[in-house]
């Protein structure tokens, strides 16, 4: 599909619009993607958002908010982020909600690649007689949804790998002490990160020496992730906090369990399977995680869960919180190598850097991680 | 000195203007202080900078850039970056060339710390009935010249030390291969900032493992910064590059240098103390090397040298680049702890970050480093 097509300012300012409503469907609307549709009619525009699974769609939300504000939606022009669908899900199609209202023009910012979609809503509108434009910020429309993406065309989430370290790459001290390294806009930062994703991966080492909880706590949200430990030889204690209220837990493990064991954690327990070298799994967790809806998954784990999933190639992207400090020695941000030549480092391109409080937030994306 | 007055935009403007020529004496007046001087008249501007030591200051420049355009300097405003010296030193007073030169007004950024000057010039100014206004963009004049002040008021120089490294805080792999973990945009900026600086530090230990030159050679510098060379025991080579023109280089050492090694090396070979717990005393280095004129020591160095002097708290400033990739394991910024706390590490903050080419670049300051 070509995206060579021309857009107005007013195309560009709704489409803007539009991603900020699709904004307000994260910790919500997972694993169906977030999107936001707004109608632009004579004097007036109304926006809505993708809703919970099973609910309604950012298109039905804006044609409701637009006649609950008493305006016609004929002849309007629709701005949504995704393509709309075309086929009975768990709700109508949006397509015809949209023929239906008589709305005149749907600028798409992008195809969703979901089989069931991919193009179809796009014809189904054309036939509809409604002129459709495709491509108006599709690459900011394509980062919103990519963990949606990731497992759809790539059948596994968007790994995103939390770390915060002193300048010096610093996690911890030799002694384990690491609460804080980073600041408290750090860490509310990273729960807003935490909260973007469908689940939150940890390793049973991190469970037993820092006992996190991994919820979202300091933003607020509708759900919490699944939070995901990997636990080969099922050592978690009932006790942990990681497997308490609020939100789900997971834990994935290589050996049979006992019933009594089962019984005692609040949390389900799944096999996990080795590699013939006798690893861990990991491509066959994430693939579990993609057939149980997880879009993105945001890893916090310690150093040799980190290097792990690193020299396997899984991670996509970096979230790095910098302390501008120097802490000398102590664990380190990812257990692997030794390296025998500089080329043999793991490629990755940072994407954007930003202040948050004393500390720095770095993005970094693996080389050609986002090409599927 | 109050600093509350008030300024034109055309002031505002007009002083960057003279910062900008300020920065063209990076590389040429040092020791003397980077300086700039806008003269603005009626429909005419001209400028001018300090120019190398004993050579002509910024005011008298921009006077003779006046004269040579055929403007008259008469009531024109005079915009320098620091305030005019009022004693004769090495060349004669600025101040009596812009009374001379029947100047009306003279804004001026920063008060010269160098007691012979020390308001003096100001004091000098007004007496001969120039309107004189001080404090605009003084935090920009600081910072251009925050190595002289450095030295003229604290007695030692500004200490910025460059390190590069991946993200996970490693300057070489285990087997020293570190050429090159940055890119060539990250080098060359790297070269920018030796030019900056008196001198270049570092240890006997890169030199016997990198053999570098640690001369400004991928920007353009109208003079050499003097390599200075950490050697204790005297075991630099004559072929060391660092030895080799162009430029001077200086080794310190605590041991007493034989006849025949001074006269096969190309470098003055300078004792320097040990503290008493049989340490090289770095602090005494720093004297030396303020009575030597150098007001910003730029340090490239390993591990060891780096722990040392951020142990000693004689670090001002951090320049790091920082590579998009992972290396793992292998050699750490700097060599120092284990630290027992997180509150015994050691506290910067951020300055400011830039990408250059694909590599990030960070500059942080000690706390308290500027507070001179």
């Amino acid at each position: 599909m070509s995206t060579t097509q021309s857009f107005t300012a007013e195309d560009v300012q709704a489409m803007h619009e539009a991603l900020a409503w699709a904004d307000k469907a994260i910790g919500l609307s997972d694993p169906n993607p977030r999107v936001g549709c707004v109608l632009v009619g004579a004097g007036w525009r109304a926006g809505g958002h993708t809703q919970a699974a099973g609910e309604a769609h950012a298109e039905v939300m804006a044609l409701r908010a637009a006649r609950q504000a008493g305006h016609d939606p004929r002849g309007s022009t629709a701005y949504v982020t995704l393509e709309p669908c075309a086929h009975h899900g768990r709700t109508p199609p949006c397509c015809d909600a949209l023929i239906d209202a008589g709305v005149a023009r749907v600028v798409v910012a992008l195809e969703d690649p979901f089989p069931q979609v991919a193009g179809k809503g796009l014809a189904r509108l054309r036939q509809a007689g409604i002129d459709v434009r495709l491509g108006l910020l599709a690459a900011q429309a394509r980062d919103i949804n990519i963990g949606f993406l990731s497992r759809v065309q790539r059948g596994r989430p968007w790994v995103r790998m939390k770390i915060a370290a002193s300048l010096d790459g610093r996690t911890a001290l030799h002694n384990g002490e690491s609460q804080w390294i980073t600041g408290p806009e750090a860490r509310a930062d990273g729960h807003a990160w935490r909260k973007r994703a469908g689940a939150v991966l940890t390793g049973i080492g991190t469970v037993r020496d820092d006992d996190p909880r991994l919820d979202v706590r300091l933003v607020g949200t509708h759900r919490q992730p699944l939070r995901v430990i990997v636990d080969s030889r099922l050592e978690i204690t009932p006790t942990a906090r990681v497997l308490q209220p609020p939100g789900q837990a997971l834990v994935y493990t290589t050996v049979a369990a006992s019933r009594r064991h089962l019984d005692a954690i609040h949390a389900e327990v799944a096999p996990l399977p080795s590699t013939p070298d006798g690893k861990t799994d990991l491509a066959a967790l994430l693939d579990d995680l993609a057939t149980r809806g997880i879009n993105e998954l945001h890893v916090e784990a310690g150093h040799r869960l980190n290097g792990s999933l690193l020299r396997a190639g899984l991670v996509d992207e970096l979230l790095v919180y910098l302390a501008p400090t120097l802490l000398g020695s102590g664990r380190d941000m990812a257990a692997f190598g030794p390296l025998e030549r500089l080329a043999d480092g793991l490629p990755f391109h940072f994407v954007d850097s930003a202040f948050v409080g004393t500390d720095l937030r770095l993005r970094l994306r693996r080389a050609g991680a986002a090409e599927f």
